[in-house]
């Protein structure tokens, strides 16, 4: 089988090549496609450019396609290049003159810029939500388990005492704070585009304002110019999001990958998240926390990806910008679908108690018997040398009666300042919406 | 002669290589590790960890060293391995026992950390307010410029008439989205991470909250082992700033580059920003805006440089933190510079007036001669035939008397609509200090 | 509709993840793992593993599955989840016990990873081969237009007299360059894993010479534990050799465009590869070159993505290695489109004649201006400031009769030079098949 | 202190910017340019563009200039940007007019870059000759510990019985196979570019085969225009055959500082390269090892930065070039102190015998105990279940007493099949020189 020579003719694989993948992409933008169509007729219509019945019937089919998007039925068929031409031929099927009419004082470029917008707005705000509900379910975690101590691990050596309870907050903690660069990603998704046509604005008397107010953008792109210079912007600050709270992700899961290990065996995970080996009867591999560690290291990649894609490009629209769809769309799905499955597996690992009464972890209670001994006056340097002595000649004796009491540590993890970070965000953040 | 086989013994090179330029780059940090100094002794002395007396010769010595680094007398010496030995050295040294007892209840973890907080939040706000100063710049030139129209490029084919307004606004604009990056970068630095230790807190009595305070922190990192996973983070979301704006800016410098040549001649670049050729002497070359462009673009790569330095491996510290700094220091100051060049190249920038005078730009009219047929009654279909075939047998006459209205036009840039952009983020960001 | 929210049930959700895109990227190693398979049933033969007859059975069954790959009727269905499971299957439900035997001193691991090389391995000579058709077409363009001269352009700006012989000669030497890139991409593939079981090899006396012999491989992968470290480096070594020569045909698809804008109008490109403007009559937007360069931008992103998705894994295999068919298999597939697009375009290119008789190119002989005074004595310092005078006030009269001889100048572009190249690197390359 | 602002003047701010660290950096390029300039006078005498007199004249300036960069006396003053207009600077304050006619028919853009050629091409060879110790002493240490068995481990679980001596030989064979990227940079390395002036050649009778010759290239770049294209190339080329290998030093590294986890325990790291803990008397940390580590992965972000740097540039030179030499050196001297400090480490690596014995280990022999059933008349299936619930229920018994004999596993590691591959590298490359 030859799989890339399939005897096509020259300019069927011309055509393959440039409408490439958009059809199956374009259907994340189908929602807000119309949703842009209607902003805009309405304020053709304020602007006496179409008259009030036009609009009419331009809402009631823009409404019957939102209907089909939101019911499944919306389909952009092999004849159609995109969603837009798709969008259009409705609406002038349907309803004759009013649908040329639509795309009156708009142009392709700000079109598309506008849809993508709207897209990304909206992904924002429903990965924030999907993250606050996992940030919920690990400080949940935090609190059940803040009593089950661990070893800590620096440099992969057993160190000191940790805790579980420190441990699920700690990654509380950093997918909340992951969420200031989708702040950033929604700030910049948060600029209506729509207006500023192939780039430069047209002669047409638009009002800008009322689109941006319609569509719920806090912000108007108000440069033409600089409008057009958002693709790619957005995508690109969308993608830092993404890669940032992917490497938080990964992280945990190469935890779990670890401590899932026979040398570890700190966690056990849920049945579905491990497999068997069909050689080896003694495995249990922890396969989709590897596959979720390698996805979210491939996410980390994306923003590169999308820089090497349009980076040295001067302003003013390229073609370029078409396949930075195909570059972030999947992976966008992609990255819900991980936190679906972590938010899935979490509240079933079991974790294993007591870790710390194994023989092997005495050490990590040094820095405790050193502290002890400096509070029965001893000097540091003293106290260090003695229980170093102590490890080597195996006379050592752990101190493992020690209390914690400032906030983060192992006796006070702090789970309650936690929360109230997370209701700190939730009150000042503008990707807060209604999911 | 052999650059790198300088018949050096094994253990010198170990060392080098362990200890690597950390004495050069500490440099940057020897300030804020002063400070966080500062407020770690108050908290002892406030926690009955040290006594009074001991606090006092503390912050005299603190502040001493203060002043060396504000004066410039400040040195790392040889027999130091990094800023954090030489000032517990001066400390010991000047004030002996006290001296002693300033690293109780930290480590070098949290202190390294603390000191690279510091930095990386300072940085941001520095960077913000220079940042501001290059959209006013902007903001400026566009008002100025307001009614110098140029030709509007799309593919790199004339398209439709713009303006240096437009132009001018746009990259203002973008600048100032490129905050919210640089306000995400300051979100995740202002974040407390003294008194998490080793990565797993102490059993100290400290008062993280009285730290966080003095220093200025914004928040506190809650979490010990969250803490510690700052480290690397923080690095991160800088980088992604910096890539942010460092793309903006390279896409204006190549617009430059384009703009000054033969070709288009649409500016005239500042005598200081060009070099000649030592062959051929018509050339004008821009060599300045071709080295930002490369620096910028260079810039946009350090994201990943972290991310490849750091991604897989596990919560806890690893010695790999410490090369962080070599990757990330210098490009900050770097970029700082690039700010301070193109803030002084950009208020010389010479713009050519009447471009579209010019009749190789005729065509950039063709739009608005199929509106003005339109506005008659013609079909938009046949208007654009019609124009079509004028260009093409060489009939054609551009319709250049038009006016656009809406904000963001050639005829409407909307500059104060953008600096009031510019003052809601002002009241809004935390980004903005005394800088 | 919801994209990411079809009310999935969790158990089905995991399959998907972990199963990923397997069923559908696999078809590319269908031909390749039924080759691996017959190697490996002759040696077991061979080594009294299994029998004749068995033998037999399953050369038989291996052939029928090659014809159905052939012929393209060989599915994966949904039952199966890769294609590994699928041939097995087809084997033992045709040829009972047999079929069992197949999978006999063979782990899925080194099974995988065999198909993988010989897929990779072919692919890099196919790629070869195309690439030496453009190498071809190049060549022949640059011979044909060796005469035709063009402004040469340096830091954007035109610089002295150029030609297109040399112009597309230099893509032509670069391409050949390139080769060496897949060259090491082929080398690496050339290595036969099969036999190194899970990565720590078998206690069954197999005879890894013979299939390394019967699969056509070069060298044996010796080291059970190295056969396993190919998994990620074979696909990182060809994704930098695509990387590379995406990066000389971005290169060419850049000049392109800027060859077609009406600043510059060197060529006229295919009618095919341009489209128009929606609303600009006057546009001949080069899409398919700006595509053509945005996807080999994007190709320069692979190594990177591949690195992040590995690095930082410790030796044997991890899950995380599954990934990385999705992230290479169709970019190659892409990469050989785009090799067919400009193979069918370049032909079809036709190039301006006499550019440098415009008036607005006179100034690029001014380097021959200097020259020609030079040879009648002047010192060079007063030859370029005496040229450089004229161009200022206008009294320049640019020099265009000169005549270069030395090879790879505008009147001897060495074209059979650069064939004799090609002829060197057929005569000593291994990448040279039956393509 | 402040850093970045030392009140230094713009012009100079200017001049930092454009010079950067040339004069650092041009003192790798020392050699090399002497080398290019006595072949370069060399042909002009011959071509007659010089004296007889001239020449010996530059001859000589040239060989005192060799030895003093030889001898380490060689330096680049201030008043000089760069090591070309040092080395004719002094040429002419020595030799007179002869000097100032070392340049006739070169341009700085082709003298830069075939200074880079040589140097880059000098490089892979000597880094070719360190990798070809470190090959040797890994075999070494391969034929010493090839009876020593450790668990072999995948998805981080120990899964079957493996031995130093397949880890040893792994790497062993894996640094000859990354070999094949530094034989591709070499090839593009080793192409002459010197003639091709600026980009588009000379009207001077040059003679472009005899520096090719003299200066020892394989190969002529034969279009100027092509010639000035391996700006960037070679660099890039050069970076990716770097993060090939580091990409398998960096997984050396991890899996020692793995080893040498208190949990592992399989190795034990000379002294000089771990570093104890300063609160810790129990840590024994492998900071050589992390640091080695974290460069390789920092090296593996070379191509991506130079690709970043340099994609969408259209053919011709650019001054974005410049910063290549930056971004590139120092990485490549630190490669060979990474080489120089895993060769000065490796033959010092002690590993713990008997690691099998250990009693946490038996469940990697369940594979052999179910070969040894089925080689009884067991079934699979049957042998798996039986294996498998043995170990559930406490009854396991491992079989220990097994014997591998194929090519690659554990009982016939194959060293001596891999120094056979060794050989026929040795012969058949040209990276092999005298180093």
């Amino acid at each position: 089988m030859k799989i890339w020579d399939k005897g096509i003719a020259v300019d069927k694989k011309i055509e393959r090549f440039t409408v490439g993948r958009d059809r199956e992409l374009d259907m994340y933008l189908a929602q807000f496609d119309v949703q842009a169509s209607k902003a805009q007729a309405n304020m053709l219509a304020a602007a006496g450019l179409i008259s009030t019945t036009e609009n009419e019937q331009l809402q009631q089919g823009l409404a019957e396609l939102a209907a089909q998007v939101e019911n499944g039925t919306f389909t952009i068929e092999e004849e159609f290049e995109d969603v837009h031409s798709k969008i259009e031929a409705y609406l002038t099927e349907h309803y004759g003159d009013a649908g040329k009419k639509i795309h009156t004082a708009r142009s392709r470029n700000d079109q598309v810029l506008t849809a993508i917008q709207l897209f990304l707005k909206d992904y924002t705000q429903r990965a924030a939500a999907r993250t606050l509900e996992l940030v919920e379910v690990l400080l949940q975690k935090a609190e059940t388990h803040k009593a089950d101590l661990m070893p800590g691990y620096t440099h992969f050596q057993a160190a000191m005492p940790s805790s579980f309870g420190l441990w699920f907050s700690a990654y509380a903690e950093h997918l909340l704070l992951d969420l200031a660069l989708f702040e950033a990603a929604h700030t910049v998704a948060d600029q209506n585009p729509l207006g500023s046509g192939a780039g430069f604005g047209s002669s047409f008397p638009i009002d800008r304002l009322q689109t941006t107010q319609e569509m719920g953008f806090g912000n108007l792109a108000v440069s033409s110019v600089g409008a057009q210079m958002l693709r790619g912007k957005t995508e690109k600050t969308v993608a830092f999001a993404l890669a940032g709270m992917a490497a938080t992700l990964a992280k945990m899961a190469y935890d779990l990958v670890l401590y899932n290990s026979q040398d570890l065996a700190f966690v056990e995970l849920p049945k579905e998240f491990t497999t068997g080996s069909s050689i080896m009867p003694h495995k249990k591999n922890p396969d989709v926390f590897e596959l979720i560690r390698a996805r979210c290291n491939a996410l980390q990649a994306l923003p590169n990806t999308l820089m090497l894609a349009t980076s040295n490009l001067p302003s003013g629209y390229h073609r370029d910008f078409q396949i930075l769809k195909e570059i972030l769309f999947e992976p966008m799905t992609q990255f819900l679908d991980i936190l679906d499955i972590v938010l899935f597996a979490l509240p079933q690992l079991r974790i294993k108690p007591d870790l710390l009464n194994q023989p092997k972890y005495d050490a990590v209670f040094t820095v405790e018997n050193i502290n002890q001994l400096i509070q029965t006056g001893t000097p540091f340097r003293t106290a260090y040398k003695q229980v170093g002595l102590a490890v080597e000649d195996g006379s050592y004796v752990p101190h493992k009666e020690f209390q914690t009491t400032h906030l983060g540590s192992i006796h006070n993890v702090g789970v309650e300042e936690i929360r109230a970070k997370v209701v700190r965000f939730q009150q000042a953040s503008s990707l807060i919406g209604t999911y």
